[in-house]
């Protein structure tokens, strides 16, 4: 296959390049010395001019050899698998308990699941009084596999923080985590099959929210009786659950925990997602999200989870981990994979790219660039589900009345660079001024942030509610000035019980990974919390 | 085009998913309360179960309706144009100088351009000794056209900074501003015809070092008869080939000016670049850098420049600039670009992705990433070019049995997670233990650097240059450590006339950009060194 297209390509080159002769500029010799005359004469190479062979071999490309064989490969079990399940993987991985739901669910962007599914998992036991149980949250892309069980001894992506005497104590507490909604580990997602056509829903899938995954996840308490959780706990995309879940149903949630998390995603972390989002988008095995049953992207998914993962460590990490190694520094340099630190994105590409839908990576990342606990964010969704409510039910998102779903167009010129710096006396609402820092935006680096209004009035309703807030200053996703904004928010909405920490660059350099990684920094300080 | 997309799109749909039937997993009822008895029904959706239609209607993506649309008019332009010069655009813009060389030039890692042309302009002029000479030097994607000029009345991209009085004094100064080797504003770079075999060279290009480009730029000194340089100047990649052009020509340079830019590249720019150079191999118009004639890959282009301009700005200047608006908050959330922000990068992405030639993108970013002015790889270096030039003529790059350029071959498994944190008893080199910092890594963030003594070894070269170092607080993809690492490396050197100066977040929240905007902050600490 590869060779097949490096053929090609030549063929093709000379095909077009022998008739594509390009103009010579004229040479201006407006100058005193001769040509070069200072030059080094390193080179034998005039003996090899109009030779007819090329000055210089063509590079290589070993790392696109790779993922052509793949596409093969992945073409090939689509044509020749006899069960016509297609030649995507199976997401789901490991045994779950899962719940299905069949009263629908609203979303809280119109759209709506007529029935769902939440794959979870338990660990410890649930009292007689059903009022030690702590729901834990999960980041974008994990499973609801945090620990291993019985039927899945595999470690979880917390293992080391759940269990007897560990951050969350499993003698005291029984611990569940689910799968998202929009997820593919077993709950309802896009690889799911709409109840209504019988089809995988793909792009069909509506747009979702946060607030969406804890309502489903609420969904589930109900199933086990559960009214009231000891705790709400989460980090990353989790620990927006976590405050979330405190924020649509405050009766029923005990304590809250939100670890290298915020109130609202901040515009560097909607951009990193939209971009990883793009590199989906960009592949045509994407094919506007209906790949089931066909080669699926995994080269835009691939390129994606690079680009996450540039986001979870931090350089101060990859200085001492990585610095300038190369790969194989005996080798000249490559525009495939060279850098170790090229390696390491590649290999973190490598083994997502087939084990998570690409169409959930697209759902439940929107779904955490759309979080904004602001009150006024809170007041609209309320009013639009309200609206949606009361609507009749031939007004259901299937009439074409109503069908404008991401029709958005784009104004032609949305910005225009501003070529300096705003004069003080002339205030431009586009471009920051340095003199005058906008009274509702956070001083994002230094001291105490300023929360905005709006989300101290968002989040009054936690008023009571003791709270942790962790972060991480080598964090670059979630940067700390986010954490210490929930916490400020908090206070200034009249929360005695809040307590915040930072995790210096000393303490931990392994940015947004940290709640991942640091078991007696955020593991501790979670236990001494939950008590 | 896009109408004839989504119609197959769904008919393939059909096709496959009527016949994928999912599995159902078996439902685990093993708690007390019935299903869903506490959910609020909200829906009227029974009547519509089904119905045969969807739960929720396909999200439209205008963004990718455009981008094919446009595929289409290039193809369409390839098709029917009858000069054959393809439907790729000419890059070059405007009038330049062009100097060609046609003494070859042997490239750092073995490749070799047997002639070379360097476009170039100039402003001010020299005087009779020919000493008030400075040379300015381009970020990656800049031309030549610093500042506009009689024949180019366009403004260029440092038009503030140049001029009579201002940072670069015309009334003293001859500034020279040339269009890199490799770039594509009519310096030779990929899309440049081989004269050895009269083909573009495209990925036929010899990898890059910013070295070679400054030796092509001293190559122009030389035929414009400039010995010696007042100043060697300039920004971002510029700022790298300032300290290159002063440690490759130590006695032909003055003073030099290095503006947030750095002396090795550090991995975590490295891994931003990759990427974009990834979203670019990963377009199957890039063919492999074989393009020309043909549909260029525009949309990796675009995503590489989306990717390129989160890195340039900073996340505190968009959440004062941006924040969370969205570009039409009437609509709903959409999978194309929503929030201002990503309109934002969607139009920087549109401006440039057919602006500059992506295979020059390739080169001089991966240029970039080999930069490093420590000791070590000088001495690399020299060797490799010393063994090279006394090859016979018979051992070019053309012999078969030396073409194994870029083939680099991956260990299966580059790197392993590291699931915890180290034990500070047992160093493991491949992560950062927090308590014991690696002596020869500077400390990123807090206080003086400690510059590897690689470094100090390869800039003492330059222990009696006046050199101005700039950093600014808020540059996330040039970090002020890295400023403040060649300040201390250059005084650790011996050099007593090191100026360095960082901008702090509150004088400026433009992050990497600065260089272009901030004429007092940037510019006026130019004009008063140069004097």
């Amino acid at each position: 296959m590869a060779s097949q297209r490096v053929t090609s390509t030549l063929r093709h080159a000379k095909t077009v390049f022998t008739t594509a002769a390009v103009p010579r500029r004229p040479v201006h010799l407006h100058a005193v010395k001769p040509a070069c005359t200072n030059a080094a004469r390193y080179l034998h190479g005039q003996a090899a001019r109009r030779s007819g062979a090329p000055s210089n071999p063509a590079i290589k490309f070993p790392c696109l050899d790779a993922l052509e064989t793949r596409s093969a490969t992945l073409e090939q079990q689509a044509s020749t698998r006899s069960d016509k399940s297609g030649p995507e993987p199976s997401y789901t991985v490991g045994a779950t308990q899962t719940y299905r739901c069949q009263d629908p669910l609203l979303l809280d962007h119109g759209g709506q699941l007529h029935e769902f599914d939440i794959a979870y998992e338990t660990w410890g036991q649930m009292n007689a009084a059903r009022s030690n149980v702590i729901l834990l949250h999960t980041g974008l892309s994990a499973s609801s596999h945090a620990h291993s069980t019985p039927e899945n001894p595999q470690p979880g992506w917390w293992e080391k923080f759940i269990g007897p005497g560990l951050a969350l104590d499993t003698n005291k507490y029984f611990v569940i985590c689910t799968n998202v909604i929009g997820g593919c580990y077993g709950s309802t997602g896009p690889s799911s099959i709409d109840p209504l056509d019988g089809q995988r829903y793909a792009t069909r899938f509506p747009i979702l929210t946060i607030q969406d995954m804890v309502r489903a996840q609420f969904r589930l308490l109900d199933h086990l009786g559960v009214e009231t959780l000891h705790a709400s706990v989460g980090s990353s995309m989790g620990g927006m659950q976590s405050l979330a879940a405190g924020v649509e149903f405050p009766a029923r949630v005990g304590r809250i925990v939100s670890i290298s998390a915020c109130a609202r995603s901040h515009p560097y972390s909607i951009a990193m997602r939209y971009v990883q989002r793009r590199a989906i988008l960009n592949d045509p095995n994407w094919n506007r999200g209906f790949y089931y049953g066909r080669v699926p992207p995994h080269v835009g998914m691939k390129l994606a989870r690079e680009i996450a993962t540039i986001t979870y460590r931090s350089g101060p990490e990859w200085e001492q981990r990585f610095g300038r190694r190369r790969a194989d520094g005996s080798k000249p340099p490559a525009l495939c994979p060279d850098f170790l630190v090229e390696t390491y994105l590649d290999h973190a590409g490598e083994k997502f790219c087939l084990t998570y839908d690409p169409n959930s990576l697209l759902y439940v990342s929107k779904a955490m660039d759309l979080f904004d606990l602001g009150r006024a964010n809170q007041l609209a969704t309320a009013a639009r589900r309200a609206e949606r409510a009361l609507l009749p039910p031939s007004s259901s998102p299937n009439d074409p009345s109503s069908s404008g779903t991401c029709s958005l167009t784009l104004p032609d010129k949305p910005y225009e660079e501003q070529p300096q710096q705003p004069d003080p006396t002339t205030p431009n609402p586009t471009t920051p001024n340095p003199t005058t820092p906008n009274p509702t935006t956070p001083d994002m680096n230094l001291g105490t942030p300023t929360p905005p209004a709006d989300l101290i009035a968002g989040l009054r309703v936690l008023r009571s509610h003791p709270v942790l807030v962790l972060g991480v200053a080598s964090d670059i996703l979630f940067p700390a000035w986010q954490q210490r904004e929930v916490a400020s928010a908090l206070r200034a909405a009249g929360n005695a019980r809040v307590e915040h920490h930072e995790l210096s660059e000393v303490q931990s350099l392994f940015g947004h990974d940290t709640f991942l990684l640091d078991v007696e920094g955020v593991g501790g300080q979670v236990r001494g919390f939950l008590g």
